[in-house]
């Protein structure tokens, strides 16, 4: 059979086809994913999920001229290869390739770029309420919403904005009762019920917002998802359509274990077998490092609880959700309340461990603020994917967070070195909780597979002294601080070089940074965040601050954003790698 | 007739009232709300429409030990009043007194200390799993809620959450139909016909998200408060029980004008007549500033567009809104939705003008990076409220925002020296739209009455050489920079010192820095911002990379969490009003 996929290079020739050649192409553009995903990773089971939605969309609505909004947009993959960027998909996620989601100067199609969940709503009616003023009333607006996302404040903020405009928006809920975990919530319940035929007040909680409720409807369904799109199209004013799909559809194992085919690496594209390579004495994932050492720590001390924004896998607190079900939570995609929850607990003597990525702790930055530092309550914060995380790219990147958070009075900062100090970070700060604390540290695997040694507590506000130097001191905070001692490794000139690890970004150890100060001309400072506010900016402060005249050197992300591609390509661009570092110290 | 509110030294008093006396407490509770308010200034309507729930809450539930939080706060001054603050009442808001918000460290009633809203249902559901966990089956765990708060995203996480546990959580919406200004939203219109008994779907809304609803109640009727809070008492899970109330309640013109009785300033407490001093002359409010100009600015480019989230008045956004009624919105308490929709807009070509206080920005960090500044969308942030605000306190000094905003890429800071010149930033900011920009400005007037001049383009990433000096450099960015013009005026020695204005605080002007330090081995820096990573701290880091060796001496907000007191009392005490600056000034 002549391929379908092969011939569109836009909607405009999706559209030339008939409806009855749609579900042709659905099975072409889901192989075409499984093909290119197996090989070069990605997220597959949310792009599976919507294939026939995409190909309905964009079937029915003029795009680009009809504006479309994908929430999260790693569901996004069929809508890039229907438009324009088939050739080019084997390339997504990789430095110099497409983006892993939506994004603006990649494609008009790409109406506004999102990576984090629940925007779709509040971008999509901007764009309505700006039609409207232009006097383009027949130009349509939708956005596209997982059951996970729309459970998030902020989404909600949208609907009841909606609700009260007679804006030409379409919301379309993709009801597969899963984000990268599945679903939780009051909410979710609700709408499980409504999708199941079981709730007698079915669908009035959107009608109560003044949306014009439809649904729900079979999201594989081509015939009935044109039909519906077409109905909606003619209609006016907020509307809200309830489809329901399956996360992974069409590809059994992606069906049966979701979490797993959410981003599943490499994996067979026949069986769908998930390709695994057996590695002996692999160091620990720090993710994994703080699940378990977490476990650990509950089991000596009844005050500790855990609590995730829809993390349990991402963040590894499903080993303490496992261990202590009441003792660790999944708020859903809720960092706000996150925080204000963990916050509330404190209240009540309960030492809490907050784990949110770096990256949505942005989400929460009045709540840390407002409900945790201002109160000094002892919350115990875990930034995971803290630095570069690589092919998520710029949305994601854990790179603003020492600068955001260094302003906040009573907030301890501190980044480990290893998994090692992760692991003894953890301990210490559950034993004497004082102040909140915020503890940093990557995606990825630690340095070493000998990680689980006995607790140590770490010394309050302390710097280490790695190595000694005659010429040079070289600062670090966090595991950036193996790229420093794998450059040195190897230096001809390491002996210049000294190595201090700050753990604790806030406070300093100013006894160091005196000592430091009064021994050394040079100094460079090394961190994987943006060196506008960062660590290097606090340690030319102190200098500045105490007359110190040293030579000093900020090294980290520089005042951009950083696109997607390897941890290590971002790195070299940002000249903090191995090699990047090796090179600049051999200039002194 | 023996006043009973003077024999009430905590809840305790309260209890061995009978239920026949109640009404009469409510009588001299409100009196004595009005009779210091008026006098000493305050948030007057809010705490007179909770005077019956205030009273009914401490009678029926064993406070302290039962938890209690107050949404905002700002309604709290009765709770004050009842729980062992009667006397100290009239220190109110005032530097060294009592805080106009609940604040832990003040009162154990103070159970959670609030001030932006929408934070209660979170704190008490922490509070009431932490019970749960603690085997404290009886204690009682009630978060009490506006209307306008309850629309706000993180509110509806927490509800969300909350009804999928069986936690003890009981939430008390009152609804007065308004907030600070009247409510928006299409909860707030459902919300309405609840309560008015038209809607046929009553209350099935909150019912969906597994909370056991009851009401509408009389919120001025303490016999069916009384009583049903006493039911409310016997039920478990969650609840949420539904009252009705009038801000202003029980003083006729707060009543009739809810928006001008909310912070009347000081009034007539017979007439209730706001006590205006008429003064000539005077210059204008900076809100009224940027309010008024918006209007010129609109009647001329018509792609401007205005939001607000739920501050028309304080902001002054209302002029815009009564001008151009299409063309500015005020979204409810949703900042994060408020700068995404703002982003949406901008999508479309529009040059949106997105008003937030700078301390409310706090809640849409991760909008402005991921939506605005990550797309480089020209949106113009104009944060009022910046700097140290006064006697609203720790909860709400805009101090933070430089050093929050200066990490993030594309972001163009500015800050007006005067009027004047945020007139002119307002201006230039909308003639060639670039990069997104904040606009930071303070509480309160500006320096001349003259004020309305034609408008001048701003110089992009200029610097203002505002005196010359021959020994020090002082470099300040905003309407501090008055402070030092003041010093210097009476200065003996302000020969010494020039002083430079940087309007933009990022990108800085370069040239210019590269001259001072060429020319000064000693700079000064002023901002009524933390000094922990803002103005100073970036003239810090351009110093040490440049390798030039100049002392340089940070002035700004130290880093502590400074709390409420009138403005100069606060920059007293962060040294830097104008007295203290002079002194600091004779030292060189």
């Amino acid at each position: 059979m002549e391929k379908l996929l092969s011939h569109i290079q836009s909607p405009a020739d999706l559209r030339k086809l008939s409806t009855d050649q749609l579900p042709q192409l659905a099975k072409e553009l889901r192989e075409f994913i499984i093909d290119v995903v197996s090989v070069k990773e990605g997220h597959l089971g949310a792009s599976l999920g919507v294939v026939e939605l995409t190909i309905a969309l964009h079937y029915v609505f003029n795009t680009p001229e009809d504006l479309l909004v994908w929430d999260v947009g790693h569901q996004a993959y069929g809508h890039k290869i229907l438009t324009g960027r088939r050739e080019r998909f084997d390339t997504n996620r990789q430095w110099g390739g497409i983006s892993g989601f939506p994004k603006r100067s990649e494609s008009e199609y790409d109406t506004f770029g999102t990576g984090h969940s629940s925007t779709s709503i509040s971008a999509a009616l901007g764009m309505a309420i700006a039609s409207q003023l232009k006097g383009e009333t027949e130009k349509q607006h939708i956005a596209v919403i997982g059951d996970a996302s729309i459970a998030s404040g902020m989404a909600f903020e949208g609907l009841n904005h909606a609700g009260m405009t007679d804006a030409n928006l379409l919301v379309i809920l993709n009801d597969n009762a899963i984000g990268i975990d599945p679903s939780v919530g009051a909410l979710k319940n609700y709408l499980t019920e409504v999708k199941e035929g079981r709730n007698p007040r079915q669908n009035n909680m959107i009608r109560s917002l003044n949306f014009d409720y439809s649904g729900p409807v079979d999201g594989h369904d081509l015939d009935k998802l044109v039909k519906e799109l077409e109905r909606q199209k003619q209609l006016k004013g907020p509307r809200f359509l309830h489809i329901v799909t399956t996360k992974g559809k069409g590809m059994k194992l992606a069906e049966e274990d979701q979490v797993k085919y959410h981003a599943p690496g490499k994996f067979d594209r026949i069986t769908g077998e998930v390709i695994t390579i057996a590695e002996e004495n692999v160091p620990p994932k720090y993710q994994d490092v703080f699940g378990l050492t977490l476990v650990e720590l509950a089991q000596q001390n009844e005050k500790i609880m855990g609590i995730t924004p829809a993390m349990p896998s991402g963040s590894s607190m499903k080993f303490m959700m496992q261990a202590f079900p009441d003792r660790a939570i999944d708020v859903g995609i809720a960092e706000q309340h996150a925080v204000t929850l963990a916050a509330g607990m404190a209240t009540q003597g309960m030492t809490v461990y907050c784990n949110i990525y770096s990256t949505f702790l942005q989400r929460a930055y009045d709540q840390l603020i407002h409900d945790v530092a201002l109160q000094d309550l002892p919350v115990i914060f875990c930034l995971d994917r803290a630095g570069l995380v690589g092919e998520d790219g710029a949305t994601h990147h854990g790179v603003f967070d020492i600068a955001y958070l260094r302003c906040i009075p009573n907030l301890v900062i501190f980044a480990p070195l290893n998994e090692t100090e992760l692991r003894n970070i953890l301990y210490t700060a559950q034993l004497s909780p004082g102040h909140p604390i915020a503890i940093r540290y990557p995606r990825g695997r630690g340095e070493s597979a000998d990680w689980k040694k006995p607790f140590k507590i770490i010394e309050y506000g302390k710097a280490t002294l790695l190595k000694e130097g005659s010429d040079v001191a070289l600062l670090t905070t966090g595991t950036i601080g193996n790229n420093v001692i794998k450059a040195l490794a190897d230096a001809d000139n390491a002996a210049k070089f000294a190595h201090y690890h700050f753990g604790f970004v806030k406070p300093p150890d100013e006894t160091a940074l005196h000592d430091i100060f009064k021994k050394y001309k040079v100094v460079i400072t090394v961190e994987d965040g943006v060196v506008t506010g960062g660590f290097g900016s606090s340690i030319a402060s102190f200098a500045t601050e105490h007359g110190y005249n040293a030579k000093i050197r900020i090294l980290g992300v520089p005042d951009k954003f950083i696109e997607h591609g390897s941890i290590r390509d971002l790195q070299q661009y940002c000249g903090i790698d191995v090699k990047s570092l090796k090179d600049i110290f051999s200039h002194y």
